[in-house]
C-alpha cells in the first residue's frame, strides 16, 4: 500500500468538493438567508483541507495506482467526502449532533436518501440544496465506479461489465477512468437537464425541479418536503419521476450505445430485460394486492404501485403513499425489491439485477448437473458463457451481502428495535434505498434511533454503496503488506 | 426413467410401513381404547397396497437403480409414506380434513414436528404413539439418505460426506445402502434406547419417555402434551433431552468412528466444531439478552436459552417457554438458527452447518482473491481442499433454498398472514423445525391456516427434508428422457 498515492487522490477530491460547496453559497445569497456563512465557512475549510492534503502528497502525483490503492481511494474517498459534506449541517444548526450530520451526509453521498431530518420544510434553501446536491455528486461517482473502476478491480463479478464499457482500453487505471467518466457524465448531465425541464413544464418551481432531479438521477430519495413526492399529489409529476428513476436504474454504458444509434444493444441486454421483467411483475402483483382493499379503483392501485415499485427497486426511496399501511404481500414484495436494486453500471444500489440473474441461472445449472453429471453446461448471459471466476465473485458477494445483512439486523434488534424495523432498516441502508418498514417506514425517519444504530447504518450505506468488497478488502493484512 | 424400479421400491416401503402400524394397534389393545379399529384398518390397507404395488412391479426386482430412479424413489417414497401414514388420523377422527391429516403425517415423516392438532391431550394412546412414531421412522430414513444416498447422488455438495461414510464402497447403490443402513440404525437404536432409559429414570412414564424419545432422536418435536416439554418443567428432563437433541444434530458417521474407538475424528471434524461453536455462541447471546429483563436470574435465562437454542438449531422444535415473548434479538437469533440446522449426516434439517461453513469460507476466499488475484487459495475443510464442484453444488443449494423461502413466504403473505408469521412459518417448515414465530409461534400451532397454506407448508417440509434438489430434479424434462 502506498498511502501518498491514496491521499493525493483523496485530497484532490476534497478540494473539488470544497469548490462545489460554493454553489449553495451563491443560492443562499440569492435567497438572502442566514445559511450563507455556515456554507461559506464549510466550503473554505474543505477547499483548504483538500489543497493541503494534495500538496503534502504531491510527490505521488505520477505514481502508479495499483488495485490496492484504488480500493483505498474509493473507500476512504467516500468516507472523507461525507465527513466534509456534513460540516454545513453542523455549522448551519441543521443537526446538533455529529452522528446525525454524518448520517445525513453519508446518506446523501451514497445516494441512499435515508433521513434523520425531522423539520425539512423549515430549512433554508442553501442547506436543502446542499443536502440534495450530495446525492447528485455521489451519483456521478457511482457511475464511474460501476462502469470504469470496479470491473477493472474485478469486484464481486463486476468484470462482467468490462466488455460493456465504452471508450479505449488502456493498461493503467487513471486514463481509462478519465475517458469513461467524461462520456458517462455527459449522459448523466443530459438526463438531469431533461428531467428538470420536464418537471418545470408540469408546474414545479425551478428549485423543486432541481432538488428532485438531484434525488432521481442518482436514485437518492431526499425531498424538500416532509411528505416527499406525495406532497405534489400529481400523476404527471409521478410519471416523469418514475420514468427517470427507471432510466437511472439501468446501465449507463448501454445508454451510450443507444445514443450512438445502437438501440438494439439496450433492448437485447439480458440484465436490462430481467430488470424490466422484475419491475413489471412486481407492479402487477402489488396492483392486484392493493386493488379493492387498500384503494377502491384499479387506477389508483396501479398509480401508487407503479411509483413505489420503481422507486424501491431502483433504490431511490421516493414515496407517495405510506406503504407501511399496505397488506403483507405488497410490503413483502417491496422488502424483497430492496435486495435486488438497479442494474450494474447504474446509479442504483443493492445486489444488482445481473447478479440475481446469474445466481438464479447457477441454481438451475446445478439442478441439471444432477441428471447430466458429465455434460458441460455453462451459465450463459445472452450469447456469451459466463466465466467461472465471475460466478465465484458473485457468489462471494452474495454471501457477504447476506452476512452483513444478518449481522446488522441482529445488532439493531440487540438495541431493542423490533424485528421488522431492524430487518428493513438494514436492507434499506445496505441497498441504499432510504425508507424501510415499521419504525423507519415511509411516514417515519431514522431520527429516533440511538447513535450506535445510526453509526451502524451509516457504515451499511458505505459498504452497500461500494459493493462491500471494496471496503472489506482494506481489513485484510495482505492489502497492507509491501 | 424406469417407473417399475421406482414403484417396486416404493411398494416395498409401503408394505413395511403397514407392518409397523401394527405396533400402535397392539398399544391400543393394551389401553383398551377405541382407536384399535382405525389403526388396524389403516395397517391392513397399507400392507395390502404395498404388497400389490410391489407385486405389480416385481419384474423390476433386480434391475439397476440409476441416479434418476433414486431421486424418484426418495421423493415419491416420502410423499406416499406420508399419504398412508395419514390414514389412522382420518379413520380415528383425529382430523376431519384430509389436508390436516396429510400435514400432520408429512410433518411427522419429515421430522418437522409442526402440528395442526389442537386437542393433543384428548387423543388415545395408539394415535399419539403413531403420530410420534412417524418421526422416528422418518429419522431412520434421513440418516441413511444423508450418509449413504445423497453423497452418491452428489446432491447440493453432499459428496463431501462420501469420504466420511463407513462401510465398504461398492459400485451399485443398493448394497452400499443396505450395508451403511445397518450400521447407522444400530447407532440410532442405541441412542434411542439410552434416552428412554434416562427419561424413565428421572421419573417420566414409559409412554412419555418413548413418545419424547421418538421426537428427540429424529429432531422432530411432537409431544403428547399441548405445553410440550414445558409440561414437565424439570431441569433434569430438559438436560437429558438437550443432550440427545445435540447428539441427534451431529453427523452419525462420526459417532460410528467414536464408538469404534476413534474419538479424535469427531472432535477434530470441522463441521462438528462449527456446530458446537454456533450452539454455544447462540446460547451465550440469548442468555445475556434474556437475563434481567425476561427472567430475573441468570440460571433461568441460561436454562431456557440453552434448551431453546439447541432445540431450534437442531431443528427439533421442542419448547419449554413461549419464546415469542422474548425480546427481538433472541427471536432474531432463533429465526436465524432455523436456517442453519444440524450437521450433514444427522437427523437435523435446514441448510446444515457444513454448507454454511463452506459458504463463509468461500466469501472470505473471494475477498482475498481481490488483493492476490494470481494466488491459488482453495477453500479448505480441515486439512483437505474442497473441490470446486462441491462448492458449486452448495452454492446452487443455497440459492434454491433462499428462492424457495422467498416464494413460500410471499404466498403466505398473499393469503393475508402477517410478515413475521409468514417468514417464520416458511423457515420452520423448509428447515423441518416445527414452531415458528407470531401466529405459528411456540404457544400456537398451524391449525388456523387456510388449506392452501397447509398444502404449501407440507410441500416445504418435503422439499426441505429431501435437500430440495432431490424433488426439483423430477421436474426437469432431462430426468424423464430415455
Amino acid at each position: 500500500m502506498n498511502p501518498k498515492v491514496v491521499f493525493y487522490s483523496v485530497g484532490k477530491l476534497t478540494k473539488f468538493l470544497g469548490a462545489l460547496m460554493g454553489i449553495p453559497c451563491v443560492l443562499s445569497l440569492v435567497y438572502r438567508e442566514p445559511d450563507f456563512f455556515p456554507l461559506a465557512i464549510a466550503a473554505t475549510v474543505t477547499l483548504l483541507s483538500g489543497y493541503l492534503i494534495e500538496r503534502l502528497c504531491s510527490r505521488a502525483k505520477d505514481e502508479e495506482i495499483r488495485h490496492r490503492e484504488a480500493f483505498a481511494i474509493v473507500s476512504l474517498g467516500w468516507a472523507i467526502v461525507a465527513l466534509f459534506g456534513s460540516i454545513p449541517f453542523l455549522l448551519g444548526g441543521t443537526f446538533s449532533s455529529f452522528v446525525d450530520a454524518y448520517f445525513e451526509s453519508m446518506s446523501g453521498f451514497t445516494t441512499t436518501g435515508a433521513t434523520v431530518l425531522t423539520n425539512i420544510e423549515s430549512q433554508p434553501h442553501g442547506i436543502l440544496f446542499w443536502r440534495s446536491f450530495t446525492q447528485w455528486l455521489g451519483g456521478m461517482g457511482i457511475i464511474v465506479l460501476g462502469i470504469a473502476v470496479l470491473p477493472k478491480l474485478t469486484v464481486g463479478g463486476m468484470q462482467l461489465l468490462a466488455a460493456e464499457s465504452p471508450g479505449p482500453s488502456p493498461e493503467r487505471l487513471k486514463p481509462r477512468i478519465a475517458e469513461t467518466a467524461k462520456i458517462m457524465w455527459g449522459i448523466y448531465l443530459l438526463f438531469s437537464f431533461s428531467e428538470v425541464v420536464l418537471l418545470k413544464l408540469v408546474g414545479l418551481s425551478l428549485f423543486d425541479s432541481v432538488i428532485h432531479m438531484f434525488s432521481t438521477m442518482p436514485t437518492g430519495g431526499f425531498s424538500s418536503h416532509t411528505s416527499n413526492i406525495g406532497f405534489f399529489d400529481q400523476a404527471k409529476v409521478e410519471t416523469i419521476i418514475t420514468c427517470f428513476m427507471f432510466l437511472a436504474g439501468g446501465n449507463f454504458a448501454l445508454y451510450y450505445y443507444f445514443l450512438k444509434g445502437n438501440p438494439r444493444r439496450l433492448f437485447r441486454d439480458s440484465e436490462f430485460r430481467f430488470y424490466g421483467f422484475v419491475v413489471i411483475a412486481a407492479i402487477i402483483l402489488v396492483t392486484l394486492n392493493l386493488w379493492g382493499g387498500t384503494y377502491k379503483s384499479v387506477w389508483s392501485s396501479f398509480r401508487y404501485a407503479a411509483f413505489q415499485v420503481v422507486s424501491i427497486n431502483t433504490t431511490t426511496g421516493f414515496t407517495t403513499q405510506d406503504f407501511d399501511l399496505w397488506p403483507p404481500l405488497s410490503r413483502g414484495i417491496l422488502l424483497l425489491l430492496m435486495f435486488i436494486g438497479g442494474c450494474a453500471g447504474s446509479t442504483g444500489g443493492a445486489m444488482k439485477n445481473v447478479r440475481i440473474l446469474i445466481l438464479l441461472k447457477k441454481g438451475y445449472q446445478e439442478l441439471v448437473r444432477l441428471v447430466r453429471p458429465r455434460a458441460v453446461i455453462p451459465v450463459r448471459l445472452g450469447d456469451r458463457p459466463v466465466e467461472e471466476a465471475v460466478i465465484a465473485g458473485i457468489t462471494g458477494f452474495f454471501i457477504l451481502y447476506i452476512l452483513l445483512f444478518l449481522v446488522s439486523s441482529l445488532i439493531l434488534m440487540k438495541l431493542g428495535v423490533d424485528m421488522i424495523s431492524s430487518v428493513a432498516a438494514t436492507a434499506a441502508t445496505i441497498g441504499n434505498v432510504g425508507p424501510g418498514l415499521g419504525l423507519v417506514g415511509a411516514s417515519n425517519n431514522y431520527a429516533f434511533l440511538p447513535p450506535v444504530a445510526k453509526g451502524i447504518l451509516s457504515l451499511n450505506m458505505l459498504l452497500g454503496r461500494l459493493e462491500i468488497y471494496t471496503v472489506l478488502v482494506l481489513l485484510l493484512p495482505a492489502t497492507w503488506r509491501k
